[in-house]
């Protein structure tokens, strides 16, 4: 019961969604050239003020008649009048049809006085005394009877002046503003765009673009970039508040400016307790807190409320009065882009006018069981995986609350899971909210070990996700049945049932600065010598391929496998990816990494092989007809491209032995 | 076999389609702000340049240890740890933790040397002397065993440099700026944007904004900003072309400025045939004619070719050389719609990297059989019902090739329906490509007589479509099955299984003008006297009141009301809506014309009641039970609001005789 405790005061979802509801987001109406109307919303129905045509119009190339003198014509007995003339269209008529007479006309032209349809010009012909002159004839044949009103649009008939033409709330595509523009309408009013203000407020927050000191420990401002993107989605207008760093008076005068300008105030959580503080402070101050706090996971850091405008020193022009809405959200970046999508997304939609796209949300099936029990809502990060089969996409959970950005592109949406739900069994249909309406599932997922050569042959892919776990967990994850292929590489103990796409083999070994100035010649430097080194985790296949390489010098001298790595200074410290060891060597932090040759030749370090190694790219047997397998095959198919030009690389027939 | 001939030269849609495969629209990659890349898509792999986090990073509020010295501490035996400083958030730590010792650490900071692990606060308590005193606790009892790295969130963990981040070909949405940003990435080489330009071509065309002159036939150019705005949502930049008129020296400079200036070139038809002359010259000198008219209703006119750059005086800057694709459109709004959507859409949308939109289509059913058999392939308009009944939305015909730009918006999409096709089935699946990816099909399909209160009546529903066709032919449609409801005027023959959801009555009469300068004083006047008159068409509730009135004084003079119709000068000339013959009176055209008194009283003319009719909402029994329908009755309900300050209306109780 004690977890459950600290929830009392939170507020429940739903009471969030109606504290945000009651926030005041929306903008005046606003006035935009036609032109720069598409995607916005009506805020008024729009009549037509003229009519369309202005003027009887020929809809069809031929002769203006009137009718009464065709009728009783046909091809056996045509009717003969007299050629008076010729109306083009966008010219005034200069003649008159009088009984017996007939003009030439075009599509489109001004129908001339006298005359009430018009015959297509294939049922007539040309005679009289100079039908074959330059000036040409004088008569025409009419071999059809045309009835008043034949191939002639009235004024008025597409559209009547005083007719409704659009509705209020209408979302203006290319062909509403196609009518517009018959129209005449050259601005429109529509629903304004929600001006939206994004306050940073974390001391460690640096912009993109700007020198960043990881000493110091200074991150990248995440948050704020991708907020704005989503209120640009939105339809709302975001506005980036300069960062106010850990001056606390500037933060606050930034929030009151972002009040006075905005119609909604965002901040997301900073990890400085200080800044909350500011934000309380300035809110209590001069504004409301309406809640604090959600019962749903990760929303417990949630703020809504108002701020009163006025006093700040606002950019000229904004003359909003009373309140802005203001509301925080949570700092790791999944967690912020759920509680936007969740709650503000919609609010921001609601105020702009704008409907929720059709593919905002999909249905999907769990591709594995996921156990849950905390009691409160969790907004459950997925991946999804779209099979292709017909069937609704696979959909998998990807963040366990690391507050890793890679999240953001490994997480396609979220599921909103009850509180009373404790279990979601494999293959159950769950809604997931997708972080953006032009959010894509992926159509191939693989997983396992990192390599430069799989990196050119994902580029060749159509959309594929790959998640760099390592070959071990890769296989693991393969098994569980979620991806439909594995990279793995070196050896390994895991019988997992699979079908080898391809292989191909990269050398491995040690990576020292360039020139070698310790003079490592093997394995035995690392373990005699007095070297710093930097490991790979025990999921990738290079260290299984290092430690068996120890194991066998291990055997060489009658000691275990555990005797030396103990004499390795930094055995212990193991980095990410292919190319960490190599930039942790560049950089003076180590002597020596386990790494690649291709990656030591690119980035001009020193290189002494202990060996080669097998990279298989392993597909799941009920995967391997899909069309996307198929197309990885295909892509592996083309080896010798994939690894031309990489140091150390060389194609594995799949009968190699 | 003589319909077919024509087609004989006329390329498929299949060679239409390959010929602008084979045009070169691609620009050259660029780059952009990541703030300005939201919707593009990535020209090239991102991999990461820096680790993120970019250090040891404590993942949790608490203290930094050296896990070592936590081992074996539990609830029951914690082990003590001199505290031996602070560090923070975007600080550099300033203490090294050395055995025994430990540091307060926030979320986010920096691992200060010595430590490797960090313990929750909620793990630990402060103890020694000074732990109430203002200097803060010397001593930390720590409660729990971590091992390394616990709630250590190392560097390069999250995404490490050289590992590939983002993919070729991925379209950025804002969890993807959220990851650029993370890895301090704030501008990013994207697709280009393909540069279309629009050139008008014909002479009656005026920009929407300017002053039409009726007189001579002018138009508004509808083609011009509806493809602009397509070719903006496909993702291409609209370049607009100023126009040419009548000038064909102007019209063939603009294209070859225009060749020079753009990937593309469109046009679209113009009535005007010297217009096309100046095309095919400027092609036939300055480029290739790849294909002249497809074997497609409505494509005939189209032309796909390309054009030479060089030598125009394009805008400085403009350094593109070789040749520019040219596409002409027909000249019809929805027919260059149709043509631009299924052909040129997908060539700018595949140039610019951008994948078609899940939205672009939909599967519906047939409302109606419709019979068709040209021997061509039909692009057929259509419209759509959504019924929101699990199935797929209903689809009728809309378009009869009539030119009209209201087709624009009655028609949501087209079906492409085989050339061996002769019959769509009732109830037969057809996929629709709509016309745009935002449009939503109308939830609500209304048709029948025009009127005010009904405009009001439509603006409180949400989505609804409504043909203003008339009375009688919306009891038709009724009666065929595919609207939802229809609105009936007057007294009507027709009798069509119907539920009323509603009524009201519009007094309606004779509208002259201010003053009623030739004392009108009823019908008489109209059939004695000497007065222009202007008509509404026969399937119109009003016509229909107002023959009634003409048979009843017919009948008072012993007369047939063919009698009486011939008397009037004007009886046939009719004209589309409920303002048309107001208008027609204010412009000084007619002397008067058949309206209603709302409509005489809000423009300030005179009227002359003839009575009041009944204006009736009914819907189809099967359709009764929608949502739409329900809010249809409930707004209904709502009538005195409805009526308000509406001269002539009043309610009519449903249960009013």
């Amino acid at each position: 019961m004690s977890d459950r405790k600290e929830f009392r005061d939170l507020a429940t979802p739903e009471a969030a969604r109606e504290a945000i509801d009651d926030l005041d987001l929306s903008p005046a109406p606003e006035t935009v050239p036609v032109e720069e109307a598409r995607g916005r919303v009506l805020a008024e129905r729009i009549d037509a003020a003229i009519d369309v045509p202005g003027f009887d119009r020929a809809s069809m190339d031929g002769y203006a008649v009137r009718a009464r003198d065709t009728f009783g014509a046909d091809e056996a007995d045509p009717t003969e009048l007299d050629l008076v003339g010729a109306v083009h269209a966008g010219a005034k008529p200069d003649v008159t049809v009088d009984p017996g007479t007939c003009a030439e006309i075009s599509t489109g032209a001004v129908m001339p006085d006298g005359a009430d349809g018009v015959v297509m010009v294939e049922r007539t012909e040309e005679v009289g005394e100079d039908s074959d002159a330059e000036s040409g004839p004088d008569r025409i044949a009419v071999r059809t009877a045309v009835a008043p009103g034949d191939h002639v649009m009235s004024a008025g008939a597409d559209i009547a002046a005083g007719a409704r033409a659009l509705g209020p709330e209408t979302r203006l595509t290319p062909r509403e503003i196609g009518l517009l523009s018959a129209l005449g309408v050259d601005e429109v009013p529509v629903r304004g765009k929600p001006r939206v203000g994004i306050v940073s407020t974390g001391d460690e927050l640096v912009r993109p673009g700007e020198d960043l000191d990881s000493s110091r420990g200074e991150i990248y401002d995440v948050n704020s970039t991708t907020i704005a993107a989503g209120v640009e989605e939105a339809g709302g207008e975001p506005v980036l508040y300069p960062h106010a760093g850990d001056d606390y008076d500037e933060m606050e005068r930034l929030l009151r400016r972002a009040a006075d300008e905005c119609d909604l105030v965002l901040s997301s959580g900073s990890t400085s307790a200080s800044a909350v503080d500011v934000i309380y402070r300035v809110i209590e101050e001069r504004g409301d807190l309406l809640l604090h706090g959600v019962a749903v996971k990760p929303g417990k850091p949630m703020l809504v409320g108002r701020l009163d405008r006025g006093g700040s020193d606002a950019a000229p022009g904004s003359d909003r009065t009373g309140e802005s809405a203001y509301i925080g959200l949570p700092g790791y970046p999944v967690s912020a882009l759920t509680i936007f999508r969740t709650f503000v997304a919609p609010a921001i939609r609601e105020a702009a006018g704008q409907p929720e796209p059709a593919t905002a949300t999909v249905e999907g099936r769990m591709a594995v069981g996921e156990r849950y029990g905390e009691g409160r809502m969790r907004l459950m990060p997925v991946g999804l995986l779209d099979l292709n089969d017909g069937e609704s996409p696979l959909v998998y959970p990807v963040d366990k609350g690391s507050g890793a950005t890679t999240s953001l592109v490994e997480a396609d949406g979220v599921v909103a899971v009850d509180p009373d739900t404790e279990y979601l069994d494999r293959g159950e249909r769950v809604t997931v909210q997708l972080f953006s309406p032009d959010v894509r599932p992926p159509t191939l997922l693989g997983v396992g070990e990192d390599d430069p050569a799989l990196n050119r042959l994902l580029d060749r892919l159509e959309n594929p996700r790959y998640l760099p776990v390592g070959s071990r967990e890769g296989l693991r994850r393969l098994r569980d049945g979620v991806p439909d292929a594995a990279v793995v590489a070196g050896p390994t103990d895991r019988d997992v049932d699979a079908v080898d796409l391809g292989e191909w083999t990269r050398e491995w070994g040690i990576v020292v600065p360039k020139g070698n100035p310790d003079d490592v010649t093997g394995l035995a430097d690392l373990v005699d010598g007095d070297l710093r080194f930097v490991n790979r985790p025990t999921d990738s296949g290079l260290r299984r391929s290092f430690d068996d390489a120890l194991g066998d010098l291990a055997a060489d001298r009658d000691a275990s496998r555990g005797d030396l790595t103990e004499r390795i200074d930094g055995y212990e410290l193991t980095v990410r990816a292919f190319e960490s060891p190599v930039r942790k060597v560049i950089a003076g932090d180590t002597d020596a990494g386990l790494g690649l040759r291709e990656t030591a030749a690119r980035l001009g370090c020193g290189f002494v092989s202990l060996g080669e190694q097998a990279v298989a790219v392993r597909a799941a047997p009920d995967r391997v007809k899909r069309e996307a397998v198929a197309e990885l095959a295909d892509a592996l198919d083309d080896l010798d491209n994939l690894l031309v030009d990489l140091p150390g690389y060389s194609r594995k027939s799949r009968n190699d032995p």
